[in-house]
């Protein structure tokens, strides 16, 4: 454990399932394993270039043989072993184990977890946090952090017990995206805390909420957006902490919104006069 | 088959997974089984008796022997019996072997399908349909039919080969909204066919889309609003089908939204002046 990692990573061929690299690679389907290790699986090439363009820390870089000679993929071994990060080599058998499904990507890697310290969030006007109580759903979450990314907002903070961000369907359903979203996590305490220091507007979105959601000014401020979750919406300490609680108007049925849904439409809203379509814009036929 | 079916259903008893009333609903799993038989499962209490209200057709009503003696239980088998459904009381373990998970809910039917046929469609002012190409995936299907059923749009046009609305898995995304959105399908010629006879306008989303999706006036007659599929976007005949092809800006990479959030954001606006939160609103602090 406490053997320094060496400066250049090892090259590895592996085809056996019962490898003990494969196995633990194989065993981050497990949070437990995944908190143990403080790493997850990400795939496919372009995203793992762009996470390495990020400042993420790749431990072991993943590819199939079919791989081997291809440029690209050896242009980021290369690069992978050169930082530190040692190459696994596998058939196409060990690579659909890993993944766990079929039709792999070529490439993945297991990389390094990274959590925001609370009190390194120092919003500014403009910017926009999403805090998510309790979220259950792996999809739900994975596609939100998307969506935060697609809006230009700053970053998650996850409130309790959460699904884990860095499980493999979230991580997928993310489409690259967790490596662009800062992720932050606390207990309920302590975000109401965070909360009432909040230099801006702190926006539940609530069954009862008053305020249509198209209504409050969300552009003079930094603004927390904050949703209950998928079974319960809003613990009453959390709409306790919002300064404003808002409502999506719905024709049907009363809280007809799943959980992403709700979180987007909103998310457009706070940033609605933020995203423009900008200079290829057209601007034919201006009618509304 | 040709016998006619008895006026009342019939009430059994059974807690063997080899009963083959059993094994038949549990194929539903399976989508050719779901064709062949024309029907599909639906789960809880609330949502089969919304479905029977809404009109819809029970074959099998099954419950849990837990639910002997619950009055609403009761009361719902007496109804779905003089509709001449059947009804099956199952052991837990069979229970849970139709529902494919843990902690079923303890109710469960088996419902005919239901299509819209094409030309029964016919939009007025203010209507909304959503048109799907090809779409993969079920969890986005079942939350876009949700948000069709909560924005108030009147329905749903699958287009070309898609992933089964009738899938138990989609069922359940959809949060009953089964039950309360009309659904057609047509291949992607006749699709063509229908836009161009379209009364309004046909907004396609589009990467290339010059028009900001906000800017249309929506209001104005019935809309369709055409969304491509989760990998390939639009085709050139469907986005040729449409009269504007509309995009929704972002602020990060490029594409970076999930089918069912740009269905849900483009919903909202095209609702945007039809949906208000009505005569519970209190209408504070007016900002915006």
């Amino acid at each position: 454990m406490n053997t320094p990692r060496p400066t250049t990573g090892r090259v590895k061929e592996v085809t056996s399932l019962t490898n003990p690299i494969v196995k633990d690679i194989r065993l981050l389907e497990k949070k437990r394993h995944r908190d143990e290790t403080g790493t997850f699986l990400a795939e496919g090439m372009k995203l793992i270039i762009d996470a390495l363009d990020n400042g993420w820390t790749i431990r072991t870089l993943v590819y199939s043989k079919a791989g081997k000679g291809n440029d690209s993929v050896e242009k980021l071994a290369a690069r992978c072993l050169a930082g530190g990060a040692d190459i696994l080599i596998v058939s196409e058998k060990v690579l659909g184990a890993i993944a766990r499904r079929d039709n792999p990507q070529m490439v993945m890697g297991v990389f390094e977890q990274r959590w925001s310290r609370p009190d390194a969030i120092r919003p500014e006007d403009g910017d926009v946090w999403v805090a998510l109580d309790r979220i259950r759903d792996p999809g739900n979450l994975g596609t939100i952090i998307r969506t935060v990314d697609a809006v230009g907002a700053k970053g998650v903070v996850l409130i309790g017990q959460t699904t884990d961000p860095f499980a493999t369907e979230t991580v997928r359903a993310t489409m690259g995206s967790i490596f662009a979203v800062p992720l932050a996590r606390m207990e309920e305490n302590a975000f109401v805390g965070f909360a009432g220091m909040w230099p801006g507007m702190v926006a539940g979105t609530h069954l009862k909420g008053a305020v249509d959601y198209r209504k409050p000014d969300y552009a003079s401020g930094p603004v927390l957006l904050v949703m209950g979750n998928e079974q319960a919406g809003l613990t009453d300490a959390l709409a306790g902490a919002c300064n404003v609680l808002i409502r999506i108007p719905q024709a049907g049925r009363a809280d007809s919104l799943n959980l992403a849904i709700a979180t987007g439409v909103s998310l457009f809203e706070i940033r609605r006069s933020a995203l423009t379509l900008g200079e290829d814009e057209l601007g034919e036929d201006e009618k509304a």
